[in-house]
């Protein structure tokens, strides 16, 4: 196997590759990218098994062939060539030699055929949807995934398709994120389970370019198709939880508050709440205020905000993290916040639209 | 006590002052820092015993008194607070209520009557060197100190005044590193051995503006004075090895080289020597050109640079760490490298004048 490729080039798509790529693994050859000659062009495949993804690059191809190298070791020696041409020629007994300019560095590699391939994903449901927008989504709703294997559905997120609409749901117990967008190929109906980690990293190679790129779902596994690279990931099966019953739709206090000013008062309270035993802040809403409080051995915060207030006054307690985790990836300047008793759940929405809703289950008190 | 100050100018002075706090402490009281008003100003204190900074800063003291407050703590509280006045008033229990526009903050407090006074360094022997080239100094050598505590004085950095002439000395029996500069302030002779752990905080208060700081030495302590802070710390006593007998002034062999190209070349070579077991680069040099190798179970490097050698061609090895290490410090786009035999040191220096000497033994390679 021979060939030539610009350093930037083959590093970008080395580093893309990788992120499938497991940093231990007990079989040595996952922690191995595979580099094959196909259709004149080259093809890199990584895989931890859960996911996998391959990516295409043009090079100029010498010599078909194929090889496994070790993943981390060959993008630092990428990394750290000269921005020029490198030649890279694998020997029989699988050794990369990658040349480039002054420097010679051999990599020893590993027979390629053990390495497992990715599964194929019959294109039949398919829907195309913006980088952007799913970057969005995924942002958006991750950090409400649970991390714990209790209940294993809980660890993925649900991407459902209705008509025009894509909804993508996290939800962990103790909160749920539902993320709404658009896709201009109406579907019936469709909807898949993916795993958390397979989104965070598909998160991780999405640019913010407005390019459409297309998912497809079949029993078992879902692709996302990129162009020159393809994330295939297995699915989870089962039931995800009927998660529209969970969101109440009434409330006895709507409340309308500024983003920034409130994320900033619950962060300061949040400081003083994780020093004490169960990382909690309390809300008391009244005469058009939000009072926000926290104590600990440390100390304590006060902080009164303005909002807009319509209903009952009402106290109510939460767990500090996951109100942060929720008002980090909120971008509008303002929200919507529904409370209906101080053991029932808080919904938080855009004052316009429906892109988002938010769930949060306070923490019942006893003071 | 009582004062207010500007939020972004005291969490200023406390980043400061932190620096000599140490995060966890069998003597809880020095997990704080003091606060005390004295001349119509605001002092803070905090120390870890070794050593102790000391700051200024100008606040409108509204009541006298003093309080010690968690540091770590009441850093991140006072980076939390908007950039507009604070108002702090100590509670006759030592509790802190910090008022910044809608939000206060309590902090729990200590009594201050426990916290360690600094000890006094009376200001007889003293130098002023520019802040810059005291930054300086201590970035290119500090990196050559001994972390292991076999031979305690060598944990510390020489710092040496004949005439007008400074000289900072770091060595830790694998390699030395030197670096000389000028004070307006000449002495007869002046000799101090300083922890390396304070030079290291002492570098990261010091800006790059070209003013002077002044430093004085007494038989058991060094005080750096900034003006408005001072660094207090021990010195190590005793005898600091005699370097000047160490540095050999003859070669056999002279190379000069761009220091970015060797950087480079190395850089990658130390890629495939460290998942070696003894980290080992080899030079070899013959006919004008410097062959830098390694190799390891993973794969090998070969690089070839250009260089200009004046006498006999040699083979010589090092640890890879080390010579990275010094490369990284190196501004100066050529260095003049010296070389004896295969088993003795390689001296580093500029091309032009004498601000810097490295020395580093080589590895001995059996082969």
């Amino acid at each position: 196997m021979k060939f030539t490729c610009s350093q930037n080039k083959f590093l970008e798509v080395i580093q893309t590759v990788q992120k499938a790529v497991p940093a231990r693994s007990s079989t040595p050859i996952l922690e191995g990218i595979l580099f094959e000659t196909e259709k004149g062009m080259l093809k890199l495949t990584g895989t931890n098994l859960e996911f996998g993804i391959e990516s295409y690059m043009e090079a100029n191809i010498i010599q078909e062939g194929s090889v496994v190298l070790p993943s981390r070791l060959l993008s630092e020696v990428v990394r750290k060539l000269p921005d020029a041409e490198i030649e890279i020629t694998v020997s029989d007994n699988y050794a990369a030699m990658l040349n480039c300019l002054n420097s010679t560095v051999t990599l020893q590699g590993i027979a390629p055929d053990e390495f497992p391939s990715l599964p194929e994903v019959d294109e039949k449901d398919t829907i195309e949807i913006s980088k952007m927008l799913l970057s969005n989504m995924i942002r958006e709703t991750i950090f409400a995934v649970a991390l714990d294997e209790a209940r294993p559905i809980l660890t993925g997120a649900l991407l459902e398709v209705e008509g025009n609409t894509v909804t993508m749901v996290c939800l962990d117990g103790y909160r749920l994120a539902l993320r709404r967008g658009m896709t201009d190929t109406p579907k019936q109906s469709l909807n898949v389970i993916i795993p958390g980690k397979t989104l965070n990293e598909v998160g991780k190679i999405l640019d913010d370019e407005d390019e459409k790129i297309s998912i497809t779902v079949s029993d078992r596994h879902v692709l996302f198709d990129l162009g020159y690279t393809r994330i295939i990931s297995r699915v989870l099966e089962g039931e995800f939880i009927n998660y529209k019953q969970i969101i109440p739709e009434d409330y006895k206090t709507r409340v309308k508050a500024d983003t920034k000013i409130l994320s900033s008062s619950i962060d300061r309270a949040s400081l003083i709440a994780r020093e004490g035993r169960n990382n909690l802040i309390k809300l008391s809403l009244q005469d058009q205020k939000m009072i926000i409080t926290s104590n600990s051995e440390s100390g304590q915060v006060y902080e009164e905000i303005p909002i807009l207030q319509e209903g009952k006054d009402l106290d109510i307690a939460f767990n500090a993290r996951y109100f942060m985790d929720m008002l980090k990836v909120i971008e509008d300047q303002e929200i919507c916040m529904d409370f209906t008793t101080s053991v029932s759940p808080c919904v938080v929405r855009p004052i316009k639209g429906s892109n988002y809703t938010y769930l949060l289950l306070p923490v019942r008190v006893y003071a």
